[in-house]
């Protein structure tokens, strides 16, 4: 069975060390968020994950949800206890308001701990997230009265929620959809249509499900500003909040699929249900992305937690499983064979994946705390920035984390060789479960699409700008000019080198050569500024190229976007393992903590720039290709 | 239903006006098949696929293989009913000798032939796959009498064979192997242990199944030296040929795993079965390589098989789909949404499959012919030449096409967005089915291993000086000097630069930029060779850092392997690309067959040379990275 153990050490140093989260005690939430409440916290989530999720993941792939004849759908053996003890341990609401029953906590621990349930069990844990999402929704845009309805209860645990967007016909065009909503005149609606894909639809874990549901208002006008946002119980509330008379909304079919089997994706018919509009009128799709925006930074998590818990088990198997002789003579001559972890091409996988772990968690973590503060700050341009960084990254990390995410559960499978491919072992269901982080909330491409054609021209600019400079000024803080020069030279090469036969930038160059020589001996965090200032250098260029070839012709914008998405977060991963790297050092100097691991976040730092990095040119190579290439062949011969 | 058709077009195309396998008519078998039998015998495999196979393959997978209470195995509804179609229709024995049975066609059209099996069942084909396997090595190394017994009913299809290597503790360590054969004194022998993977052990699709097992004859020594490899029927012929009594050999479960639900992957117990000798004592390894090598070349055919199958059906489907506007305006004003193939990333996403498929299968035909001519030509100098391209190109068709195939499914895959996740459309089933081929007949970490530390040096590395060679003098005849200019500056900046402050490198670049200049305008070729000879040259400087730095730190070598494998494959699949254009231009400007597919194969190469080859410096910079970062973290922080 596959094994699993929250990195809690890892989330506090990246917390306290890296990221500095003592900077931000004064707002709200945060001071309760003691340094020996985070540990305990996580310590406890890190529990709750191997001694009660872990062993229902295996089980629960195996026995997957059944509908039955009379519509109720039961989820596996054991996850309804599971899920009461999930609601009652409170962990549903560590960041939900006080005032619903919620801990009021920072939303930068509800995100590391949904990394560890997800990692335990992705298929339970989205029963959690879906409602979590929809507390989002119903606390920003619900009525007073909605929300002292639902949102308690759901805190709690013991209603559940879902999000209800796609048709047979349309998932990433919302604007074709065909649900209609019949105003009954009392305030509530009667809704009609057919769901598809709702994870959660219908389930044994919760007293109620609280249905968000996109429809169209009658008489509305065709395309997504004709669509609204509607709250449908599964049963109706009475007056005194108790549960009333089923509503007519029903589970049609569970989908056969890939992986999540133990996760309920359900088609869910509406069959004049009552319902109730959920902020304004035709407005829905704003009041839907208040959740989505949180549930696509959750389900990159998605993809960082299956590739942490496909590293664990591979890494355990590498060590264990005794195999052939290491290359440069036997290391463990007394047994049969070396364990498989002496083989380069092996410790070149579980270092693939790692490098990508650690750093994609500190980018995660980073912008949860971002989205803290743009929801809790006081101050305005504080709130704006954390937000321009949010939207920014958000596309980002859901898909970047996903694709890598997902790439990494199969890397991890390899190291088992055909051990992999059974599935008592566990890891080929990491690696079926992963996939669908890839297609949801948005498909990967409609991410890249998302960064690229609105987000990185929003505000003109802003955020973006406001991400490179960070990390141009942090180059330039960190080596003393060195890497800027760089960056200067990088861009150099692309602009002004054609120009007077190349001389001025040829003397240049040999004035940057020398100085990085006379600098290369003294400098600690060299070997880690010096590419990512490449990196960045490859990232502006791509940026630049789009601002002079997307306008005119957006396909170009489009046959780039899911490179630059890479590319781009390859930068942030990047800077994540400067500030990692140099949180480290630090650390080491002070002779504060344990130096091992530390030791092995500069090895893995080192590993990064050294060969994960070096895939920024291809991108870029691929982004100034442009879009012939892509477009010109006639759709007949496809 | 996903669907399928055989590529009958492209692979005679590849034939007849890239490989020009006219020119072979010399060769025994070669004259049988005459351009018009190609053609037959390829429209009637895909028919076969088509009608009998494609309909199964959802089926099988949703079904299984069963074990019963009595040790038989049956197979999915259907399989046996096409397995006797198989037999009776010849398919198995297209290229065995006309003595035992086959018809003795080239290898090359057998390839082919199981590309398009395996597109349309791949759990089916491996019945067949792994049957010729067994025939290859019985014909090669059998006795006589082994060969009248087993070799006609196999070429038949009445029996089927196997491959009985790894064991629960030993796959990639086969010197670790337990199986033991004791003598009986008269030529048999008795075998008893336990072999685990083994696909098609056991099933219900032959009359007999010819098991090749590896063992160690009692008294041995350790290790790969005291293998001895053998032929365990289950049923023991008669001495008339006829079956007779039932062997000690038995199916003791069916594994359960990701895919490939339709092949029954068994676990075998010998217990003192009887068996004989195949080849010399104590040379059990190489007997199996003898089916190996086939067995790894088939096995990149299955990646391959898997990548064309699922982009046929994305490409129907991102033709069907409406959803969304293109970025230039709408293109179907007339429909609700325009079909997805007008967006950008999905046609990105099209043309990395189908630019890969394409030139794959170029190599694997290339290379099929080559094992040919090793085995048929009266020369032995073409012979020895051709047994060296086998024998360098085996893992880089193994590693590299089942790592791109897979991916490539996963592609596919995320073009069906969300109905890419469920069961019904097939594609997820092309993901889960085609991971098993980068982890058998050695995992592709293996096959990079092969190819740095035993292929490439093997006879002072006379393979691939050969390949080098050859596709430099194909750049340098095709573009007047220009691109192998190219590969000599390339090369120079590697290894000159910095000599005299790069005074005479600089003169050079002036000169090969004019150059350049000068020649671009009219060379039709231009566009796919420059970027060629920029890979050829990344490829010869990473071969030249392994010459420098892997013998006196093997651990070089084995931290660059698998970047050595794929950037030797790209450089392989870019030098298919520079053919097939080429064959197209003359095909376009002779007004010879159908223009729009011949244009259509120009526009990939592009996309090919834009938009892949630019992989190959990513490649380049992790390999001379070397292993510091690889090899340095203590295995206890993993």
């Amino acid at each position: 069975m596959a094994i699993y153990k929250g990195p809690t050490e890892d989330v506090l140093f990246l917390l306290d060390d890296v990221l500095r989260i003592g900077r931000y005690d004064n707002l709200p939430g945060f001071t309760d968020a003691a340094p020996d409440i985070r540990r305990a916290i996580l310590e406890e989530a890190s529990k709750f994950c191997e001694q009660v999720l872990t062993p229902l993941n295996r089980t629960g792939d195996a026995e997957g949800c059944a509908r039955h004849p009379d519509g109720r759908v039961t989820t596996p053996n054991g996850f309804k206890e599971a899920f009461r003890q999930y609601g009652d341990g409170g962990w549903m609401g560590i960041s939900a308001p006080v005032e619903f029953g919620g801990q009021g906590l920072p939303e930068t621990l509800t995100v590391a701990v949904n990394e560890m349930m997800t990692s335990a069990n992705m298929a339970f844990s989205m029963y959690a997230g879906l409602t979590q999402g929809a507390l989002a929704a119903l606390i920003v845009h619900g009525t007073p009265e909605q929300k002292a309805t639902y949102v308690p209860k759901m805190v709690a645990g013991r209603w559940t929620g879902t999000m209800n967007l796609t048709e047979p016909h349309c998932g990433t065009d919302l604007g074709l959809l065909r649900t209609r909503a019949t105003p009954q005149g009392d305030g509530s609606y009667r809704l009609t249509g057919s769901k598809i894909f709702i994870s959660g639809g219908e389930h044994d874990l919760s007293e109620n499900i609280v249905h968000l549901v996109l429809a169209r208002i009658e008489g509305a006008q065709p395309g997504i500003r004709g669509v609204s946002l509607f709250v449908v119980p599964k049963i109706l509330p009475a007056a005194d909040g108790s549960l009333g008379r089923r509503n007519s909304v029903a589970c049609g079919a569970i989908e056969e699929k890939m992986g999540i089997h133990g996760n309920a994706t359900c088609v869910m018919n509406y069959d004049g249900a009552i319902g109730w509009l959920v902020g304004e009128e035709n407005r829905g799709i704003n009041a839907m992305f208040t959740m989505m925006n949180g549930a696509r930074l959750a389900v990159g998590v998605q993809g960082l937690a299956l590739s942490e818990v496909a590293y664990q088990n591979a890494a355990a198997y590498a060590k264990d499983r005794l195999q052939g002789r290491a290359l440069m003579g036997a290391r463990f001559p007394d047994k049969v064979a070396d364990p498989i972890i002496v083989h380069p091409d092996v410790r070149r996988a579980l270092m693939t994946i790692r490098a990508f772990n650690e750093s994609a968690r500190a980018l995660v973590l980073w912008t949860a705390l971002q989205g803290d503060i743009a929801h809790r700050s006081p101050d305005d341009k504080a709130r704006q920035a954390a937000d321009d960084h949010m939207g920014l990254f958000t596309p980002v990390i859901k898909g970047v984390l996903t694709d890598i995410g997902f790439a990494n559960t199969v890397v991890a499978q390899q190291v088992y060789g055909g051990h992999g491919y059974i599935a008592e072992h566990g890891m080929e269901q990491f690696v079926r479960d992963s996939r669908i982080a890839m297609m949801y909330e948005g498909t990967n491409g409609i991410q890249a699409l998302d960064l690229v054609g609105r987000k990185l021209p929003k505000d003109g600019g802003r955020a973006s700008q406001a991400f490179f400079g960070e990390v141009a000024a942090y180059l330039k803080a960190k080596s003393a000019d060195e890497a800027t020069n760089g960056i200067q030279a990088l861009d150099l090469v692309g602009r002004k080198l054609p120009k007077d036969g190349g001389r001025a930038s040829q003397a240049f160059f040999g004035e940057v050569a020398a100085y990085l020589k006379a600098k290369s001996a003294d400098e600690a965090m060299k070997r880690y500024v010096a590419p990512l200032a490449g990196a960045l250098g490859d990232l502006q260029r791509a940026t630049m190229w789009l601002a002079q070839n997307a306008p005119a012709a957006p396909d170009n914008a489009g046959a780039a976007a899911t490179d630059y998405m890479h590319l781009f977060g390859l930068v942030g991963l990047g800077y994540m393992w400067c500030r990692i790297a140099e949180a480290a050092q630090a650390k080491l100097s002070n002779g504060d903590g344990d130096a091992e691991r530390m030791k092995a976040k500069l090895v893995t730092a080192r590993f990064f720039m050294e060969r994960m990095l070096p895939e920024s040119g291809a991108h870029l190579a691929r982004i100034q290709s442009g879009a012939a290439s892509v477009m010109e062949l006639p759709a007949d011969e496809f």
